[in-house]
């Protein structure tokens, strides 16, 4: 097929391309090697990389080439890439230049201010940068346009035709179902935990991590595992997808469960056809729900399973043969499995965080649409922690100050956490019909079958449906919370005797 | 001063620095820590950064504006930093776009061309590409226009007005003077160098020399060192100095002595006044040939000093007891100095290493001057080396195949090599009149004090003066091969008993 514009309109996706993925680099080396003094100039360079990779997509003559590619013969996958170009090409046009600068202006001193606020406890100290972003994030609603809700315009970045109608619908579910749940496991005895917080030495930690991580199939030649502050995923190319990691050698899980959540944002991102359709719709994830339904089947419904501690035990116990002496299988997967209510969203288990995500979207969506004023989140904030999980942070520092992406502009990402676990029990069923031997692949360490599978649901389709098509295609139905629901009904009912 | 128009050239030149910067961040994870499938986009990556750094540097926009700032109310250093930009901005506006992206193209594919002639040992894999490359070379030197030679507009962008007929006069010193002296030591009797090649871990390898790296006055806050396949130094950011090394268990000179060396070029890039001047001359090195001689004195009249380890060999002797324990400090200080012809340059000791250097520049200059046909450089290279150095490759791969750079069309590059030996030599002559206890320090360990001179006399001033120039600061002339040839009699003379 003659192609000519296509191929030119690739080129200059590809230079786009090449432009983010240098920018995540800069960041990846910022958070994993960086020495101290570099930090003066690095957020200025990792600006300069995004203004561009932003100044080379918008450019009016790419405007012209999608209209004049979409008029040749395009296969199947060339249709969606051009399709889901247009899209997000007639979105970022929306933005005037000088808001895109007063954003950029304004979030570049929320991390600080929102850093010292923390560090102080002091709520006072963020909140008048927290009001500026907001009252830019409700302009930003207006300049995209929106149904409905204003909020919808904005998670739209985060997972393509979510509305608040659906997020309302489910967390109304989460309300009548799962909170009444957890007051049920709150009224049992607790399962046993002190081995967690006992000495696990770093290097003995990463050792078993990373038998474990290759056990999942995340290919070390095309990809690597740091160290840093802070867990998470990034991509620089195809063969080039990196995952960091931490340690805390008085706390087994916060190594683990992240190294094995970070891989399984790994593995969608090595699974991509990147190669094929780089910088391109059909090379990338579908949305951040979906990444983090990927990254949460892998940490909560493989590695917190029965399953994968009675393979796997035998195993961590040879690594720590001492911290682990007195623990049985059975009491470590009941131990990694403690429901709790806590205040810190990152280490709340897999039943409470959804309270967590619950409130922050009821912030979140109050702030845009006018009904809840900046200066009234602490109370807001702690009056819902009292209301749902029974608690009140004595803080804002472990309350409302605690989560970092406000201070950078990013409002309508939390509901993504919630549905990606969502998602994830939704795939597990599904994966079950197709494989019924599940739990005895994971118990025997079979897991190439899993990724087998998604691999060929969900990897290989990039961004070709959204999410309720690839749910519908994958489970005959589009999201539903009762997938959710019976899953921690069976698992959880089990471990807590209800 | 108001001077909006420098501002803006100032704030154009920092986003040609931050793209450019940018490409050595990628360049630099490229040879440490990139996977290895993360090689197929990344060369891509980094050519389009580099591409828009050119792009961005090139501007009309920004000639008019360096042409506007010139009016303005300067300082000295605002003034040179203007007046620098004015003569790299003419020459790189030259370049014919087409002429840029057919060196782009050809180099592109050099460096696999020479890779695998190298390794297969065969000239005649390397031959067409290198002839094209010559002959782009060639067609190069026409357009930036020379006086007298081709290779001296070559030249111009590693050592800033360096001419045919001034190397040629150096190099005449060399035969004169440093052959037969090389003769007369051959002569002599070999110093033992047996332990250099015992067993020297990798671990202790690097506790040993981070302790010299660190004693010299490398910061470790606004610097790094890793493993790489081949030692280098790059830049950042201020802030940001990023040094490599590498290891032979079974060969101790390979990690230290380039730690030492590549910690030499990092401390004159940690003493340039970088922050104030970033991306502009003031807050650049003056040249290749002067970064070379940093690296140089530090390794060489420094760390190949007898005071260097009469000071530090207990100290290395406690690392290593067992490779160590029938070796004086006296015998390790001349077995780390034998003199002896070998083929590879980057293993050559600092004396031989000029005939090398020579038969590169010979060879280069014939090329460029079209008196040499590339297919002729194989036993042109051969017949030299037996004339200067009494050895005769056996093999294209330990001849005229074992340097990357013309494969990657670095013509001129070669010659500052040995300026930067013999600039060294230069600046311990003057050095020593200002720090007579010289040895004493050395041997004490007491180096900040070379530091603080080399810092105000040469790291301070950026680019502001040009070699000839800055050497005249110094010692009160510009280069003369004396002074090495100084440096060598007595050092060699000494511990050969000549």
């Amino acid at each position: 097929m003659s192609q000519p514009k296509y191929d030119q309109f690739k080129k200059q996706m590809s230079k786009v391309a090449d432009i983010n993925f240098s920018a995540a680099v800069l960041s990846w080396d910022q958070q994993t090697y960086m020495p101290k003094n570099g930090a003066e100039f690095r957020g200025q360079q990792i600006a300069t990389l995004q203004t561009m990779g932003h100044e080379q997509f918008v450019l009016d003559d790419l405007g012209i080439l999608i209209q004049e590619a979409s008029k040749e013969p395009l296969n199947e996958d060339q249709k969606t890439n051009i399709k889901l170009i247009q899209k997000d090409y007639d979105r970022k046009k929306k933005y005037p230049h000088e808001f895109v600068e007063e954003l950029a202006n304004v979030t570049a001193s929320g991390f600080s201010a929102w850093h010292e606020a923390r560090s102080k406890n002091e709520f006072k100290i963020f909140q008048p940068i927290l009001e500026k972003i907001v009252e830019l994030k409700r302009k930003e609603a207006k300049i995209l346009g929106y149904v409905d809700h204003p909020y919808n315009a904005l998670m739209e970045d985060f997972e393509p035709g979510l509305t608040v109608a659906k997020v309302d619908e489910v967390f109304s579910d989460v309300k009548k179902e799962l909170f009444p749940f957890l007051k049920e496991i709150l009224a049992k005895p607790k399962s046993r935990t002190d081995f967690i917080s006992r000495h696990y030495p770093k290097a003995q930690q990463w050792s078993f991590s990373e038998k474990m991580v290759r056990k999942m199939g995340y290919n070390f030649e095309g990809g690597r595992a740091d160290f840093a502050p802070h867990p998470f995923c990034t991509t620089f190319a195809p063969g080039d997808v990196r995952i960091t990691i931490r340690a805390s050698e008085d706390y087994y899980n916060e190594m683990f469960f992240a190294a094995i959540h970070e891989a399984g944002h790994g593995l969608y991102e090595q699974g991509l056809p990147m190669r094929e359709h780089y910088g391109l719709p059909m090379g990338s994830a579908l949305s951040l729900a979906f990444h983090e339904s990927q990254s949460r089947f892998w940490e909560n419904n493989v590695a917190r399973s029965r399953a994968y501690w009675v393979g796997n035990f035998p195993e961590l116990k040879k690594e720590f043969p001492d911290s682990l002496k007195d623990v049985t299988a059975e009491e470590f997967y009941k131990g990694v499995n403690l429901v709790e209510p806590s205040f810190i969203r990152v280490e709340a288990d897999e039943l409470t965080y959804h309270a967590h995500v619950y409130i922050r979207y009821l912030i979140e969506k109050a702030l845009i649409e006018g009904s809840l004023e900046v200066r009234d989140v602490p109370k807001f904030w702690n009056d819902r922690y009292e209301e749902y999980l029974g608690i009140r942070p004595s803080s804002d520092a472990e309350g409302c100050l605690q989560d970092v992406h406000w201070s950078y502009g990013s409002f309508g990402y939390f509901p993504t956490y919630s549905l990606g676990s969502f998602y994830s029990a939704q795939i597990e069923y599904a994966m079950r019909k197709a494989i019924p031997t599940f739990d005895r692949e994971v118990e025997s360490g079979n897991l190439g079958i899993l990724l087998q599978w998604l691999r060929e649901n969900i990897h290989v389709h990039g961004r070709k449906y959204n999410s309720e098509e690839l749910l519908t295609r994958i489970s005959g139905s589009g999201l539903k919370f009762s997938y959710f629901m019976n899953y921690a009904r069976k698992k959880y009912g089990e471990i807590y005797g209800i």
